[in-house]
């Protein structure tokens, strides 16, 4: 492998790790990047195993020497440029102190189609309008904790790429399969007729079964619909569904958070499969 | 209710709102000063009604109009100061932008006692070495929604009336009881005999009893134990328990987030008794 030391911040090889605090909000607009930036050792090495092509590694010297020392990333970083800088060319560059000390900057992989994402899985997460980012990285650390098998996205959500949420994620964003499903904010309920032999459960305050009753029976193939914290599911979404489904609450208390009640989701659907299997 | 305006952010009136990013990192540490902040009309308003004296309230107009008009807010600030001050104030005095515009300041309540705190408790939380305000904050909004009665600390944990733990928790920390047990690092475990008659289950991986299992017979009261993302309970915390009982995992996934698995374990506590009650 092959260490670039760089000490001029100008230099257009650390370009992908450039102003990383503005110009990765929206990656998928113009003005953002479209890079998919990792930080940290265990989120790196994630993201080189992962299926997204990483274009370069950026680090201070200590930070590298031990993170290029762990057992298989020498195979996994072959061929990929690696920059050493200090903290203080790494933070006007980044635009902010990244103590963390390692970066990787990587391209997007293709999308995948819902039917890719969801081939073998028996319990996939369907978001709609959930535009927090963190909401959506506490999602897929979750899901990947609780045996959630691909992540769906409905109209009106956060990319799940950005740097916040990938974070958030333990980088998990790059390991959970996820695909959007296509259509207006209107109309891609109708696509929900993809998940064929999925049950499908809408999550919400606003009935009387419990979540334990609407997965009653283990089936085989679950689909767990989460809306954003306040507004919740659409209308139109949860009447796409077969059952919709609460968390019992302390009546006059908050909702749970988002990543949370998807969290209990996801264990109780746990939680009935191995009893049952 | 009588209302100053302020325009000069050095009136000496704005004290208790001053450098709100800084003063309160530890309001229980010389430089701190032991004030609880709290922010938004909802968390204001549980404030008010908290058992935590307020000292004054600070707003933009508009905010201060709409909170003041709520139905019941008038008795509940009789005789508190009420300072109206531009946004640009607002941020000169408290040092960031606040953007919710209602602050509310409060003298610290005096301290509950173990035994204060868990009379009539069913369920409680007791944390060990959990220096997250964020976790804090989310394990006390979620105790609220889910039924737990009493939030115990143990050694070395973070202030629960830290400025991001109140905001975090809705404000729920003011709401729901919570002691400290006294002893030292290493001596606190003794003081667990105070809870008897309670089930003292440890959340940790590192067992294969289960959660379900732990909660089993759906015992009248019941005590779980958590200790920080890492390095978990102490070996000492966890032998002076009942049981140890764990969150069902894929394996090779990382741990949860502690205020989720703090969750899961108030939802199957909650759960059991649902279905037993």
């Amino acid at each position: 492998m092959e260490i670039s030391h760089i000490s001029d911040p100008s230099d257009p090889r650390l370009d992908d790790f450039r102003d990383l605090k503005h110009s990765d909000n929206r990656p998928d607009l113009p003005g953002g990047k479209g890079l998919v930036i990792t930080e940290g050792p265990l989120v790196v090495r994630r993201c080189l195993e992962s299926r997204f092509p990483v274009r370069a590694l950026c680090g201070f010297e200590a930070k590298l020497e031990s993170f290029l020392a762990e057992p298989g990333v020498a195979e996994l970083v072959a061929g990929i440029p690696i920059y050493c800088v200090t903290r203080e060319v790494l933070a006007e560059v980044a635009g902010y102190d990244m103590h963390r000390g390692l970066l990787a900057a990587a391209d997007r992989a293709p999308a995948l189609s819902v039917a890719e994402a969801i081939e073998g899985a028996r319990t996939v997460v369907i978001l709609e309008g959930v535009g927090d980012h963190e909401n959506i990285g506490g999602i897929f650390r979750n899901a990947a904790g609780m045996g959630v098998d691909a992540v769906l996205f409905g109209a009106a959500c956060a990319d799940p790429l950005y740097r916040r949420s990938v974070r958030v994620s333990m980088g998990h964003v790059l390991r959970t399969p996820f695909a959007h499903f296509g259509g207006t904010p209107r109309t891609w309920q109708h696509e929900l007729g993809l998940l064929d032999g999925f049950r499908l459960v809408s999550l919400t305050p606003n009935t009387d079964t419990l979540l334990k009753e609407a997965l009653e029976g283990n089936p085989d193939r679950v689909a767990l619909l989460v809306g954003a914290e306040g507004p919740g599911l659409t209308e139109r979404a949860m009447r796409a569904t077969h059952v919709r489904a609460k968390i019992p609450m302390t009546p006059g208390t908050d909702s749970l958070n988002l990543a949370t009640a998807a969290a209990i989701a996801f264990y109780e659907r746990q939680r009935a499969q191995l009893q049952l299997d």
